[in-house]
């Protein structure tokens, strides 16, 4: 066996197929995100539209003056585990804040929303006897990696299908547990599930249910609560999924269930135990994050209009985009070569950063530009971005039919 | 089925057994680690005998400085995966750092020393073509999950024991693909693994080696890049896997190899693929830790010595803890119970805390008291500590044998 020949090739290969992934090496403006310094051979100034702090909260005020309150009166890192001396109180705090902003019971921190998931639907359909997992086609790496390591029978519905759904749950035993896991808002395509009637369906054959909310908390509802909270649904749902790195604008993932789901989770889920905690400054800038959104609506109702301006200018000059009810406006390419040049020319020649989305986050032959409006793009980025993006699409000779209905 | 009851019957069958677990709800003093305030019923003044920040470089002026720097100059989240916008130039930097420290080519950061095994272990033994991995007894949960993610087969060796690894490795074609995986210091005993024997056998059996530091980062070498720096053995060993949430004092995970190796891991691995990045700030202030430590050998040598001096003051009236040439000591109690009340009445009676280590992070039977003593310890802090074991020790009738045989 040649190890470093198989690694080389290996990346030849991606090379070759297009699916290398080069990262752009960035250092924001605080005070004046969405610009950032774009590092490499040349040093540029650039517009950043495919970010996940999708409010600008990571630049907030009260996010920045918490966490450096905290580095000044705690320090920097945990120093363990929850268990082992890890557990502070921001950690604490942050837990109650996030079980408020569900009205749950209690919530669970963990170092990420990929853990969060992993650990907690791990955990869940491994230990829960005989548990069946039914799983949205289109759910997180994350939570198919959970299923997938809790060695429990899993069957795959097809993506927000109720009928489907249905089928499934209707052939089997109704005494048997099963764990219905789906999203609310869908990352890459933006499409929002049908919350009711999947908690409908659970009712209805004794089913668990388990949300993902990753793309949605900070962002929908009074509050911030998500999806569930704007449909009045958070009571229905049995466990709550959220990160606190997107909207939030910080890190971290996180449950919210009854108290007994988490304190079993909290109890028996390796991912969550084995690992030092978040840093109490990360804690502490999340809480704030959160009490912010919870009271103030401008940050959301801000990003709603910014959003609704990109579809409408992309519709009006032909550009194709997956027509949703989110704040995702994917920009759909559908060849990774191609997804990338376009992304490389704008960010050279048009000082616009959009990362090309490319295999294995999205299926082959769907590669696209995932564009993210926030409160903090003017209207003179806006402006830019469009007339950029009018430019390429002429130059390049892309298709301008629209690709809403693919 | 019902859910509510299966949950609170196995919190309660914990509780029975006396391994349900109950944080301690800590903050901590800065600039006066290793002091802090336990919250809880009532709230009270506690010195911490149980932390991994070893040397207390959370608290290190120059880590805070570099965390409110990198706030004030780019904000809080890093807003997006590696990929999608969450590259920063701090990520760029530590890694460098990171590569540097270890005299390997490049480094490959993760969110948490967790996830670098978990995605790392897994990504390799999953994609290297009819990989056996070869996984010491005692490897830590992280490790165990990957190599068990990976679907790979896996080979337990006995802890430690070279010569059931050579039986292992004899037996296999020399051509197959094999890797080694095992920690220099095991964190629960404190024994340190024959680092040079073992990478004897991989040249001699082609094997490729993996080896989890994160007890060692920081502390062992002359420039804090751990045992195998000690012992001059990097360039040796395939993959070094670190953290920087024990020694550094913040937190995050990475492992250092050749280019294409991180590259690699980089390209395929889920676990790093699909997560938001660590905060910028978290990045910077793990980038300043690690950089006093490759010129500062202060705090390893001030460890060393409160080590020694809280083991002598041990050995001075016999209370049993595992010998060790680690700065880990493990004092054997044995029992879950006992060992949960030792440390309640330390923390009530006495303001030292020290959490109970019971199962499933040590063998039913193994319960103890980790003390881990550090450069910020003083005199009066270990008077306290010894003496607080010494009554207790007395008061309990609790064995007096040296234990450090067993």
């Amino acid at each position: 066996m040649n190890y470093d020949g198989y690694f080389a090739t290996a990346l030849a290969q991606l090379q070759d197929e297009g699916n290398y992934r080069v990262f752009a090496d960035l250092e924001r403006h605080r005070g004046n995100f969405p610009q950032a310094t774009n590092h490499g051979a040349q040093t540029r100034n650039v517009t950043i539209w495919c970010s996940n702090d999708y409010l600008g909260m990571g630049q907030h005020p009260d996010v920045l003056s918490a966490m450096h309150e905290a580095l000044d009166k705690v320090g920097a890192g945990a120093g363990g585990t929850r268990n082992i001396s890890g557990t502070t109180h921001n950690h604490v705090l942050l837990e109650a804040e996030l079980a408020d902003l569900h009205n749950k019971e209690a919530a669970l921190l963990f170092t990420s929303g990929y853990v969060s998931n992993w650990a907690a639907l791990g955990t869940l359909a491994a230990k829960i006897p005989d548990c069946l997992v039914l799983s949205d086609a289109l759910n997180h790496a994350s939570m198919i990696e959970g299923i997938r390591h809790s060695k429990a029978e899993r069957q795959i519905w097809r993506h927000n299908d109720l009928e489907h759904l249905e089928q499934l749950l209707a052939a089997q035993p109704l005494e048997r547990a099963k764990l219905i896991a789906f999203e609310s808002v869908y990352s890459m395509d933006g499409d929002i599930a049908p919350i009711a009637e999947i908690c409908d369906l659970a009712a209805k054959y004794n089913a668990m249910t388990y949300l993902d909310e990753v793309h949605a908390v900070g962002l929908y509802g009074p509050r911030g609560g998500g999806i569930a909270e704007r449909e009045g649904l958070m009571d229905r749902v049995t466990v709550i999924e959220g990160t606190l790195g997107k909207a939030f604008g910080v890190m971290g993932g996180y449950i919210a269930a009854s108290a007994d789901l988490c304190d079993f989770v909290r109890s028996f889920a390796s991912g969550f135990i084995f690992t030092t905690a978040l840093p109490p400054a990360v804690a502490a800038g999340a809480a704030a994050s959160i009490r912010h959104l919870k009271s103030s609506a401008a940050e959301r109702a801000a990003q709603k209009k910014k959003v609704a301006e990109v579809r409408a200018r992309l519709d009006a000059i032909g550009i194709p985009h997956i027509d949703n009810p989110s704040h995702i406006i994917p920009v759909m390419v559908g060849d990774p070569v191609k997804c990338k040049y376009l992304s490389d020319i704008l960010m050279r020649d048009y000082g616009i950063y959009i990362q090309p989305i490319n295999y294995p986050t999205v299926p082959k032959g769907t590669e696209r530009l995932r564009i993210t409006p926030s409160p903090v793009h003017s209207d003179a980025d806006i402006d830019h971005l469009v007339g950029a993006l009018e430019t390429l699409w002429t130059q390049c000779q892309l298709a301008r039919l629209p690709m809403a209905a693919q």
